[in-house]
């Protein structure tokens, strides 16, 4: 740190991404990326006529894409906005709308607390009941800025569209943020809503269901009130945050949707697969409706579990939370992947 | 604007970047880009590897760019920082730097006033001489964050190396950014100055002399404290803020050197060539040592010039800033470009 820092992020702990070792090549499921490549159309959405017009700015208002995801998910352009990933949305959700202060669980993506910090919301972090889900209730008459990843992270557990509903109804002086990286694994969104309620805002990402974790994409729907607050921040801090190439490709993507919803049928396959064969091996599994599963077992701390498995050329994710930390958070890959995380894990364990 | 955006930012007055009109197709000499497209390594650099990896998340600490500059530049890889843009890396600047206010010209680029204003930095803004011109000593003893685009925009005007380091020196406890943007086009960098003072930031874009402005790449040099402070800011906002196919361009580009610095050259004949027909018609021409000309002539407005232009096809940028009125800042394009634009005045001054 130099002594020029302003002395208001001096004190603050920045995000700390999953690790990207080197070291040798790992079965790598700790950062719920999807193990099937981008569609044939994105292979072939590059093209010289893209690379050429990387001498002009591309386009700040992301005119195709927003009218494409209009389309897909029925809605008019302007209740849509589109960032670098869902992280630049959620960082400039809190940026606009936390002034008053912020609500989210004790147990859930660890970025939520740093933009808290970042932006000077004082938070309020809910603890996560016994089993791990969150209690909607507590979430009523906050009137701050509400943000709810669903399903939750690192738990994957889902909360219904009756709960989503009840929290944005009960919320009607403060913005609530649906986060729903993960939905396309087996939730229900709550874009529907967005038509009743002027303030909720449902955030999503190309990074998990549409493989493109690499290209730094995420969208969000709202009224067009909240839309353009957004864009007022993006003007005011890089209007052309999506690059031409991005949107190319996010483009692309979606005219191959069907791919991608076919791999998340896979990858739910593998999900219930990789839940059904830990349980048979004692382990407590949450009933996850991501890309992920949440897993403990008392044959072995969660921290010593992640070592071992990355011994064996595994790499999965270990947060050292107390309230979780005999868990680990197994992304879900292919079929091969999750049988040999299953045969590493009988090894470990001396089971079978 | 809804009603839930903090109070802070809803009276802010975000960024306008030049016009992108779709009505018909223009001679583009309005926001400074460049007329060459990027080199035949960056045609071939998003192929079938890069697009299959987009599934994971990319190299937030952009390793493979930040040895590649620190090899051209001769500089350590942990002087070197990377973000979306130059403008990503402004708004860092004045989010990390300008806790204690900001001074930047008065006249310079628009983008500096938002951030100021974003980050709740005081900015003392200081008019140029009549000439345009900026007077380093002005700049003296601040010690707050201080901001030089040199060469400055729109004037065209540099500053040599000297007055730089004055203004440098004379500031210890503030840092100085010095954003060349343009400094390929006929400027002498104050990189070298970097290993003798820790104040210093010399911010780079791939935006104008490396022909890549739509894949929103800039790079800023200075001490590994500051760039330590930017790296955390980036790891509080937004991580992953360069993309996969971003990082694979900017390295090609970077591979093919010659070739942009060919391009400026050319640039730079197709400044002299325009500034010498415009002063022949009697224009006033700064000495500009950018990849554009800021030229005023007395017998029309300068937004009437402007407008005249725009029904001529040819898209140039006006400022109706007053002490710039009379102005207009005309992008160099290639020399068909520039002998259009030459000739399109003369029809519309009815000169010759």
């Amino acid at each position: 740190m130099s002594r020029y820092l302003n002395s208001r992020y001096a004190e603050m702990e920045a995000y700390v991404p999953g690790e990207q070792p080197r070291d040798k090549k790992y079965i790598k499921l700790n950062t719920n990326e999807s193990p099937f490549p981008p569609s044939r159309s994105v292979l072939e959405a590059i093209d010289r006529a893209v690379i050429e017009d990387l001498r002009l700015y591309c386009d700040p208002t992301c005119r195709a894409l927003r009218e494409k995801l209009g389309e897909i998910y029925s809605v008019s352009p302007d209740c849509v906005y589109l960032a670098g990933g869902s992280d630049d949305i959620l960082n400039f959700a809190f940026m606009a709308f936390g002034e008053k202060g912020s609500v989210y669980p004790a147990i859930s993506y660890g970025f939520y607390s740093v933009f808290a910090a970042l932006h000077g919301s004082a938070a309020e972090e809910i603890p996560l009941e016994d089993d791990l889900s969150i209690d909607p209730s507590k979430y009523y008459g906050k009137n701050k800025l509400v943000v709810i990843a669903n399903p939750n992270a690192p738990t994957g557990l889902l909360l219904g569209l009756d709960a989503i509903e009840q929290i944005v109804v009960s919320n009607p002086d403060g913005v609530v943020v649906i986060d729903e990286a993960y939905i396309d694994f087996g939730g229900e969104s709550a874009l529907p809503l967005i038509e009743k309620y002027d303030n909720l805002l449902v955030v999503r990402t190309y990074s998990k269901s549409r493989s493109m974790a690499g290209a730094r994409l995420g969208f969000a729907f709202g009224s067009p009130e909240l839309i353009a607050d957004l864009e007022k921040l993006k003007y005011s801090t890089n209007p052309y945050n999506v690059n031409a190439m991005t949107q190319a490709v996010g483009l692309a993507a979606l005219c191959e949707d069907d791919y991608y919803m076919q791999n998340c049928r896979t990858i739910i396959e593998n999900r219930e697969y990789t839940a059904t064969e830990l349980r048979r091996l004692g382990f407590t599994v949450t009933d996850s409706k991501t890309n992920f599963v949440f897993a403990k077992t008392d044959k072995m701390s969660g921290a010593e579990l992640y070592r071992r498995l990355r011994e064996e050329g595994i790499l999965v994710r270990h947060f050292s939370t107390p309230e979780i930390c005999e868990y680990n958070r197994i992304t879900v890959g292919t079929l091969d992947d999750m049988k040999a995380t299953v045969s590493a894990i009988k090894k470990i364990l001396e089971l079978e």
